[in-house]
C-alpha cells in the first residue's frame, strides 16, 4: 500500500545534488541524503539493493564462493602489516579512537582483513582454494563528493578474495569470476552496455579488469571494440597496450562510461607480508596467490538509474525494480483492491496506489518511481472492459479484462 | 562439504575470551576476534545471524513494520538537536574526521537519524502510524569489553521506531510490539527462559520493558513472578514498584539474566527538539508520539550460546542452526555422498563432513559446532542396516535405514 510507505515523491532534489542519480533517487523516495557522500537507504532503495544483492550473491555462490561479514572497524596492527595504515600510503582513511586511545580504522576495503582471517586457518594444499566474499558498507574519505550514490563516502558493496594455490589454479578462477561478472550485469539488465575493460594492473599482472557501462555521464573514457566485445581504460591507451591486446586504433570507438565492478589478480602483494602460506604435497611452503573481486552494490544501483532513466523518472529493469506492478486506483479502490489481494496470492509484487491524491498526481509518482509495468483501475478503464496497463519503457497503453490481466501476469 | 568451509575448529580460544559465548564461538568457527570487543562473522555464524535475522524480520513485518537502512556515519548538526552529539552526554560516541576538518559519528543508536528522516515525510495526521526498522551495525565505544559479543564495541541489532499520532495509539502498538518480541525469542528456542521485564523507564514512562533470559551466566539480576510470568530488573526493585505491579515479594525468584531486547515509550522526548509534527484531522498541529524497540541480533546469538552449551560445545536450537543436519563419513564417502545429494534434493541444510580425518575428531567437531542432528555413515552403521543418528540434545544414538531415514526428514 503506497499510503503506509512513509515516503513521498519530491519536485525538487537538494540544491547540491548534482547527479542524476542522486537527484532521481532523492525525489523518488529511495535514498535521503544524511551528509555530503552519505544516504540512507529508504525502503523502496532497499528493495532495489536487496534485489542486486541477491543477484551478486547468486553468481558467487556458482562459483564456490562462500560468504561471511568482516567488522567496520579495522584493527591497526593487522594494516600495519602491508603498510597501508599510514595516511601518506592511503589518503582517504576514516579512522576513530578508542577510549584506551588506541586507534581503529574503518573498512575501506577487505584485502588485509581477509589475509589476516585466513592464515589463522590455511595451512595444507588441501585448505585450497578458498573463495570468500562479503557484503558491507565500505568508507572512503573523499575529499569531494558529487557523484551522488556512485562515489560516496559510506558505500555498500560485495568483495570477493580468492586464495589459490599457485597462478595457474588462479587462472582458472579468474575466468570464471570474469564470466559470473558478466552474468550480473546481464541479470540487471546492463549487460549490453557492459564491456569488459582493460586497466592498470598492480604488481602481479599486467592489466586489471573493469566492468565499464556506457553512459553519457560517465566519470571514465574507454576505447570501445565492439566485435571483440573488450574496451581499453584511457589510463592505458597506449599504442604498446593495443599491440599487446590485439587491438587495432581506428576500429575503436571512444565513449564516456561508468565502472561498475573491477577484478585484480593481487598474486602474493598480501600474502607475503601476512606470511600466509601453506604446505605443499611435498611439504614444502609456498606462498598463497590471491586475486580480488569488487562490485559496487549502491554504485550499481546508481548506474543503473544513469543508463534508465528520461525526463520523467527512473526506468527500473525489471529483475531489480522495488515492485513489478504500479497499481493506481483513481477512485475504484474496491475493484484495485480485488486485483491487489489477487496479485499479492499469485505473489507478484505490486505497489498500490491507494492514496487519495488526483489522478495526476499519482501518474506523475508512477513515472519517477519507475515501476516497470502500471495498471490503472479507473471508471473509464472498467468501462472500455478492464484495467488500461503500460510498461514504463513504452508509451502505448491498452486494456486488457482483468480476469486476462491477471491471468498472464508471472 | 565442511572441506569446503575454510574455518576449522580449534582446541583454545584467544586468552583474553573469559566469555563462554566467544570462547565457543570462536573454537567452533562461528566467529573470528579482530580486536578487543569486534568480531568478524565467519560462515557459519553468518548462517545464524540470518535465520535470527529472519525470524526477528518476519515479526517485525506482521506488526506493520517497513524495513529501510539508515547510514552508519552520522550527521553532527542531527544530533545537535537533542543534545546527544556531547561527549559529556553520550560517553561511549566513536567519532572520525572528514577531509574538510568537520566530523561525523558512528551511529550508536537510531532515534536521532529516524526523526530527521522521518521529518521530511511526516506533515499530515494521514501519515501516521509509520513503523520504519532496520538492521545494522552499531558502535559503542565500550571501556572495557569481557562479554564477548553479547557487549560488543561494535555489533549487529534490528531497531524499530514508531510513530503515532497520540499515546493511545501509541500503546496499542507497543502491546503488539511486546507480544512480537515474544514470539521471536519463542521461535529462536530460549522463550520458556525469556521475562518481560519491568525495568527503569524514561522521561515519558514509569517502565520500559526488558526481555530478560534466565542464565547463571547473566549480568543482570531480575526477579521473578512464575504464575504472572513477568519479572522486576533489581534497578527497579522497590516496595513502592512492586506495588505498582501488584507483585507480592515473597513470591518472586531471584534469578541471573541476559538482556536480550528492551521496548521504550519516548513519548515527544525527540519529536519536540526535531519539530516533529503533524496536522490533526482539525488542522492543528501536534508533536508526534514515538516509541522504540531493539534486539541485539549477534548479542541474541550469544545469549543461545550461554543457555544451549554443554562441556562438548554448542546445542543450537533447530531454528537458528547453522545446518539441520551433520552428515558425517567414516570412510564410506560414496554412500555418505549420495545421503547428502537426496538431503539436498529435499532442502535439507546439510554439512557434510568429507574430511580425511579420524572418526574422533569428526564426533568432537560435530558436538563442538552443536548442529542439532548427528547422522554417521561408517561400515559398523551400514552393517547395522543403514546410518546413526542422534540429536545434539540427547545422549542416545540409534540406527535407522538410509530410505527411512530420508523418508522422514524435513
Amino acid at each position: 500500500m503506497q499510503s503506509k510507505l512513509f515516503t513521498k515523491t519530491r519536485k525538487e532534489a537538494p540544491k547540491d545534488e548534482v547527479s542524476m542519480n542522486a537527484q532521481l533517487l532523492i525525489r523518488a523516495g529511495f535514498i535521503n541524503k544524511e551528509m555530503a557522500g552519505v544516504y540512507d537507504i529508504l525502503p523502496l532503495g532497499l528493495k532495489v539493493i536487496n534485489k542486486i544483492s541477491d543477484i551478486v550473491r547468486d553468481e558467487m555462490n556458482k562459483i564456490g564462493g562462500i560468504e561471511m561479514k568482516t567488522s567496520v572497524l579495522q584493527n591497526k596492527e593487522v594494516w600495519e602489516k602491508s603498510g597501508r595504515w599510514n595516511d601518506d600510503v592511503v589518503d582517504n582513511w576514516f579512522k576513530t579512537e578508542l577510549k584506551n586511545g588506541s586507534e581503529a580504522g574503518l573498512s575501506f576495503t577487505n584485502e588485509e582483513a581477509y589475509s589476516s582471517i585466513l592464515k589463522q586457518y590455511i595451512s595444507s594444499y588441501k585448505d585450497l582454494p578458498v573463495y570468500p566474499y562479503d557484503f558491507k558498507e565500505i568508507f572512503r574519505n573523499e575529499t569531494r563528493s558529487k557523484s551522488g550514490i556512485l562515489r560516496g563516502r559510506e558505500f555498500y558493496w560485495k568483495a570477493l578474495y580468492s586464495f589459490s594455490k599457485d597462478e595457474a589454479e588462479h587462472n582458472i578462477f579468474y575466468e570464471k569470476a570474469k564470466a559470473a561478472y558478466q552474468k550480473i550485469y546481464e541479470r540487471v539488465g546492463i549487460g549490453h552496455l557492459t564491456y569488459l575493460t582493460f586497466a592498470s594492473g598492480g604488481t602481479f599482472s599486467k592489466f586489471s579488469h573493469e566492468f565499464q557501462t556506457i553512459c553519457d555521464s560517465g566519470e571514465d573514457t574507454i576505447f570501445i571494440d565492439e566485435n571483440k566485445k573488450i574496451a581499453v581504460n584511457k589510463e592505458v591507451f597506449t599504442d604498446e597496450v593495443l599491440e599487446d591486446l590485439e587491438l587495432e586504433k581506428n576500429k575503436l570507438i571512444e565513449k564516456k562510461a561508468i565502472e561498475v565492478g573491477n577484478i585484480f589478480t593481487l598474486g602474493t602483494k598480501f600474502s607475503k607480508p601476512f606470511d600466509l602460506k601453506y604446505k605443499d604435497e611435498k611439504g614444502e611452503e609456498q606462498l598463497v596467490f590471491m586475486g580480488s573481486y569488487g562490485i559496487g552494490i549502491s554504485r550499481l544501483m546508481g548506474a543503473i538509474v544513469e543508463v534508465f532513466h528520461d525526463e520523467k523518472g527512473i526506468v527500473w529493469p525489471e529483475s531489480v525494480a522495488p515492485f513489478q506492478v504500479h497499481l493506481l486506483s483513481l477512485g475504484e479502490d474496491g475493484q484495485a483492491q480485488k486485483i491487489y489481494d489477487e496479485l499479492e496470492k499469485k505473489g507478484i509484487e505490486v505497489l498500490f496506489d491507494d492514496r487519495d491524491v488526483s489522478a495526476g498526481e499519482k501518474f506523475a509518482d508512477s513515472d519517477l518511481i519507475g515501476i516497470p509495468l502500471r495498471v490503472v483501475v479507473s471508471k473509464k478503464s472498467l468501462a472500455a472492459g478492464g484495467v488500461e496497463i503500460k510498461k514504463r519503457n513504452e508509451s502505448e497503453s491498452k486494456v486488457v479484462s482483468i480476469e486476462e490481466f491477471i491471468k498472464q501476469i508471472k
